[in-house]
């Protein structure tokens, strides 16, 4: 990562506006946390619904190829045989003999001590210099048990991938969907995958959520369609606001490639910490299909009636990460700059992203403003999410607000109380335009049908 | 339950539904199904989308003195301690001593066989009518490890309620959103109770997702809240269509109560097999940020900074569950008739709750007309979920999409092909207006916002 261009914006910055103004908390803080678990709060929540919700309508309601999955996290065991996972989804680890006893994946010691995972030669205990065990394979699934028995005919496990409760439906979703190759099957759901070491903020944690595409097509077709999911996907980030040059697509070396597939390639964006793995985009061939028909001894093919063709589709696998997006989208829009020689900090969030779309603020709490205004609030907020504030001056008002990433503040003033006009203020340009109360709600709207990028000023 | 009014709809006959239009699948079933586990197809994913949506729309979007949260499902341990489900959490188990070995609720099986689940004397194997052991606890919450190693130290538990990922984020909610009692907290998310006797389809299972409130309020004031949220829960689920005759409040006995309420209402619904329960509105009081307080040793309390008034709020705990409030939805929109001399069958949801909010159908396919609708269709998409469908005939076609609730059609026909004017079809009332096609969209999102009951017309 020693050729990654320095951001301004660091971790530490994102992390504390993110407790601060109420996106993100450590997990069960007054127990002192949970490690690498994090808790959405208010703007955070809203933030996700709406990174899901762009998702949902460019994956599945602009699109009559796809239909929707939500399957259950705890699934049938035999499941995680026929993946594969029980067997391979497995991290070595190693734990030190020497003072700390700390454990650590072998295979990122190597990276960082020797300069590539597969460098033969001695690694030690960063914590103490110790020396380690033999790495032993630690399989990162969560197991449970299901029923009034803990024995071994009743263990689970939380699904460490959303994708496998795809590939399960897919013969009931060919039967209800009348649907014939290519086609998708999208979800998003919660994930579990117990990382030996997790962190970065809300980067890899080990409960986390995806939002995963399981495309099957021809198998001539896979080449074509797997280029289409780069093209299209990386789209989507850039259209939702994040710099094309904070974007890389990045296919995985021969060695890196998942035992599933025969080509994939990672949209990396470029966090505080460097380029990581935003969305993989995974030609998984016939792999999972065929794994379950043989495990299930069901028939998991497509089958034409009317041309009596019949083939095991090959799977193009879209596979983002729900709160990596919200992370690069908060990263990417955070920025620090003068106005009127007083420092903001704002998040140029795309507006359809913003938790709150507008904000409306009495000029001063007399003389009807702040009646007038809760009228207004209460007006739009059925349309879309909407604050009223009263409380403090109005350049911090706005200053919260900038903060939190509210692309729109509508102020009620003096003249407001005369011709019912409000100022409408753009977060970004800071622009101020006067129009009537009453079309406040059609000039929202049009805005955030709008196509919008951030401001082209140099940031790094 | 004897004297719940019979009620054409039976159970089979919705999960049939389900199954065969797309809405519920079991889980994993190519491997013989999870028990009680199911999976959302299309159709369920988009009416879970909207139930939950309206929710969120309820007691936050419309509302100003509400916070959302999303807490992971995952907890510190110390959590369950505190809050009194490690020790109390738990179901009487009995298991059958002879010939079948089931396991069984003490409690229920009492309940059945004696009238009352306190009742004293002999209950025997329902299945065998073996000889039962001694009941002994259960403990319902699954339980995993995390981290690299299987001892005491790192189990963790699966969330049985999201509430108290509420209570231990109190302190830092009321910092962030500087807010004074009476407020509340909302949350949906996941939980997992490993239930002695799930069942009845979607209404119990182990993992299942929760909409639940939150509201701290001055202890004096706690009694009108809990009248207040009865009020308004019941209200919510009549003003999304359910009949008023099919819902009921039900006050807990003092032997029902849980250890931590003081107060408890039921939301019932009349569900083929009998009233059971939709919604418990709590009065919890102090109990749980008193524990809480005692457990982590942090102040949780709100004070007042101007009067210096200091007070633990009391709480009250709207709890709905996502799936059963869906379930409760589909039952009752559920409805078969006559039409023209043919049977059809029909989901009269609320047009908000309805997956697809317009079918676009072409009238026969040729003359243009599959190219009219499909551009209409795409014109349409991106403002709701639309759905174009030129396969069969049109009464075909019609039947669909009143199986899967969709609440009105537009169809293309030789007039569009002159005036532009489609048929817009009614789902409830057949009705069929022609209206231009340029004003489909403001039409429909006009009739949205529209509030609605269902047809008068006696149903059972």
């Amino acid at each position: 990562m020693a050729e990654a261009p320095i951001r301004a914006v660091t971790m530490d910055k994102v992390v504390a506006l993110c407790k601060r103004r109420g996106f993100v908390f450590q997990s069960s803080e007054i127990y002192g946390g949970l490690a690498s678990t994090y808790d959405y709060a208010h703007y955070g929540v809203l933030l996700k619904q709406n990174v899901k919700q762009e998702w949902w309508r460019a994956v599945l309601q602009e699109r009559d190829d796809m239909v929707a999955l939500d399957a259950a996290i705890l699934m049938h065991p035999r499941v995680w045989e026929a993946s594969g996972h029980l067997e391979g989804f497995t991290d070595p680890l190693v734990q030190c003999l020497g003072k700390c006893k700390k454990r650590w994946r072998e295979d990122e010691l190597r990276a960082q001590q020797l300069g590539s995972e597969h460098a033969e030669g001695e690694i030690v205990c960063p914590e103490c210099g110790g020396k380690l065990t033999e790495p032993r394979q630690f399989n990162l699934m969560f197991k449970t048990h299901m029923g009034p028995v803990e024995e071994e005919a009743a263990v689970v496990y939380l699904r460490p991938e959303t994708a496998q409760g795809i590939f399960v439906n897919f013969r009931n979703v060919l039967q209800f969907a009348r649907r014939k190759p290519p086609f998708g099957i999208a979800q998003v759901g919660k994930a579990f995958r117990n990382e030996i070491t997790p962190g970065n903020f809300i980067f890899r944690t080990r409960e986390f959520e995806q939002m995963e595409i399981e495309f099957f097509v021809p198998p001539a077709e896979a080449e074509q369609w797997h280029r289409y999911w780069m093209d299209e996907r990386l789209a989507w980030y850039q259209r939702l606001g994040i710099r094309p040059q904070h974007l890389r697509l990045r296919a995985h070396g021969p060695d890196e490639l998942s035992h599933y597939s025969s080509a994939t390639s990672d949209i990396e964006y470029l966090f505080p910490m460097g380029w990581a793995e935003l969305e993989g985009i995974a030609n998984r061939g016939d792999y999972d299909l065929r794994r379950h028909a043989e495990f299930s001894g069901e028939k998991l093919e497509y089958v034409d009636t009317a041309t009596g063709e019949r083939y095991i589709p090959h799977v193009i696998e879209p596979s983002a990460g729900a709160d990596r997006a919200l992370l690069a989208f908060l990263v990417d829009a955070y920025d620090e700059e003068e106005v009127e020689g007083r420092k903001r900090t704002v998040l140029r969030l795309h507006p359809r992203l913003a938790p709150i779309k507008l904000a409306v603020l009495p000029l001063v709490s007399r003389e009807g403003m702040p009646e007038r205004a809760r009228r207004i609030y209460e007006e739009l907020r059925s349309a879309f999410f909407c604050e009223y504030d009263e409380g403090g001056s109005i350049g911090r008002r706005y200053r919260r607000q900038d903060e939190i990433g509210t692309p729109w503040c509508a102020t009620v003033d003096g003249q407001t109380l005369e011709d019912d006009t409000v100022t409408l203020r753009d977060r970004d340009s800071l622009e101020q335009v006067r129009i009537p109360a009453s079309r406040l709600r059609a000039e929202i709207e049009r805005r955030l049908a709008e196509p919008w990028a951030p401001p082209a000023a140099p940031r790094s």
